[in-house]
């Protein structure tokens, strides 16, 4: 494995100028842009511009709608449903989030289900709008069938990510963003590159046997739920990501459960759909609807120095706080660089010649 | 060990005379007693009338108000802050949850953060008064600290319960009631009564080394967060358990973190408190703020179906939907009665002699 790394600004402004040249607007091309990029800055370099392609070749399959008219379809003044107009994910999943600030500015709270939209990459973007705000922010999407239920032999849940996010005082925001599988797909990437085994219990094969295996997925094979077994609570990691399939698309009329159309655009959606696209859901709670946002901060301050002082089994490991690595990432990024595996390298080469734009 | 059953309706009666002698009105001793009777019936026995000499404990120790002034000190169209009075915690959060379902009616959604709490027994009681107006309730909780943040050597959290509860057309509700720890203390107390080890991963000992042994807690040892550990996401466990906290205490002003006061009367709280009792937080969302409920419900009950239906690894397991088996206990045990372990039974008892009631 080689990185070749690239400043924030040459990354940013290519990867818009490959949104403009699918034909979406200069803001919408921003935007979307915005999302892969914080993506990346925050160490996430599976949800990043490593997807870019994977978004161009939805659009070359018609399947993703560059000028979409993304509207409110029913709402109260503390809930709405939102339609994407198969739109980019990236695009559409700020737009709901944005009406869920909005409504909490009126009335303390905003909450927003989400359908016919596509995949809207890392959870924790659209919840952090929240947090700029003096907001508590949380995100969740569904996401094509991947994971087995406890029990099953068969992938009928998506990696379902949940994200709640909270504004903090002297510290960055407490940001918990975790796919309710034992691990996200994105490790089981790093195995397959790396050519190593995975750990017990995040994989089984197709006839349901426990796998060390990172390519059992294309051998028919599922990931488990967060818990990994019944013994040790795979049944709340399949609780959890149910919880996240039904606010997300059976609120919204979104596709659930194995009707997940899938991201990648070799694999055609299911012929019949029980809804349009893929769901998501956003709330934003105001934290002054609770108590004056500065009690809350000092608060919440106070927690994450607690947990930071924590004894620790190991004296050389530390009690992390939720999203600080993540934070930290960015931080020393956005200074330094980021750096860009080989095979995505490649791959944004590839898309530089296609669109005839320089990388 | 052996097992006495009761009636529902004896059980109910006696629960409800304890609460009565302890000078709750009839009103909060029959909700009360609703509260853990409905635990029993769902077959969650360590949350039911096992609980009753606890609650009579803390109230001879003065730790509960039976005449609380529970009130709402802070609100938003959408939001609430409520103050329990250090009332039973199953008086006042069904206060609470009754506050988020009057707003949610008025606004489509009602979200109410709670200080100055007890213990509220089991979290789906909570939610499932949302599902009665057909709309989706959550319910949540922090609780004496058991569980150790991964890498920590420390308990730092409860097991926080977090309960999403959604309303079907011909199934019963679809409820995920779960503990953020990798298993519920009331399962390491069966492991006690029967003798038998635990699994690796639910506990570590007073060094943070991994142990079998079901009576780790007594000696200093901690509960682990859902996934067990790092490989397999414990960090997702404590993120969860986390997010409890702070929506439950952080947001309301109750106490978080190693400063939530023991549910166990012979502990004392801790000196130092950082805020007012246990918190809780609770949610309700119209259905019908999304889109029509029989619409949701068609497509709710079709997602059960489906998952009902899927192929098993083991022809003889089904996958089964959460809510389902606690649905059914309580089918059967309305019918045929509450089978109450011998131990509990004495303690019923004990509790008829020192109130003079007839149990």
């Amino acid at each position: 494995m080689r990185f070749i790394t690239f400043s924030e600004k040459r990354l940013r402004s290519f990867t818009e100028s490959v949104f403009k040249a699918m034909g979406c607007s200069d803001s919408h091309a921003r935007l979307a842009a915005d999302v892969l990029i914080t993506s990346d800055l925050r160490g996430i370099d599976s949800h990043g511009v490593a997807r870019l392609s994977g978004y161009v070749r939805l659009w070359e399959k018609q399947r993703i709608n560059v000028v979409p008219d993304i509207r409110v379809v029913h709402e109260t003044p503390s809930t709405a449903t939102i339609d994407g107009d198969s739109g980019l994910g990236l695009i559409v999943a700020p737009f709901a989030m944005k009406t869920a600030i909005e409504k909490a500015r009126q009335c303390g709270s905003g909450w927003v289900s989400v359908r016919n939209s596509n995949h809207f990459g890392i959870a924790a973007y659209h919840a952090l709008l929240a947090v700029e705000n003096d907001m508590i922010g949380i995100s969740m999407t569904n996401a094509s069938p991947l994971v087995a239920p406890t029990y099953a032999n068969e992938r009928l849940l998506g990696t379902n990510p949940m994200c709640y996010a909270f504004p903090a005082g002297k510290y960055p925001p407490l940001v918990v963003d975790m796919a309710t599988a034992a691990a996200a797909n994105g490790k089981l990437e790093i195995a397959q590159r790396a050519e190593q085994e995975v750990p017990s219990g995040w994989v089984q094969d197709k006839d349901g046997g426990l796998s060390l295996n990172p390519n059992e997925l294309k051998n028919g094979g599922s990931l488990l739920p967060l818990g990994s077994d019944k013994d040790h609570g795979s049944h709340k990691g399949y609780g959890l990501g149910a919880t996240v399939d039904i606010l997300s698309a059976v609120l919204s009329g979104a596709n659930y459960g194995p009707w997940v159309p899938p991201f990648v655009a070799f694999l055609e959606p299911p012929a019949d759909p029980v809804g349009l696209g893929i769901g998501h859901f956003f709330g934003a709670m105001r934290v002054d609807g609770f108590r004056p946002a500065a009690d809350f901060k000092d608060h919440l301050d106070n927690w994450i120095a607690r947990f930071k002082a924590a004894k620790t089994v190991d004296p050389d490991k530390k009690v992390i706080i939720p999203g600080e690595p993540e934070y930290q990432f960015a931080q020393e990024r956005q200074e330094k660089g980021i750096p860009i595996i080989d095979v995505v390298a490649n791959d944004l080469d590839a898309l530089a010649k296609r669109f005839q734009l320089t990388l």
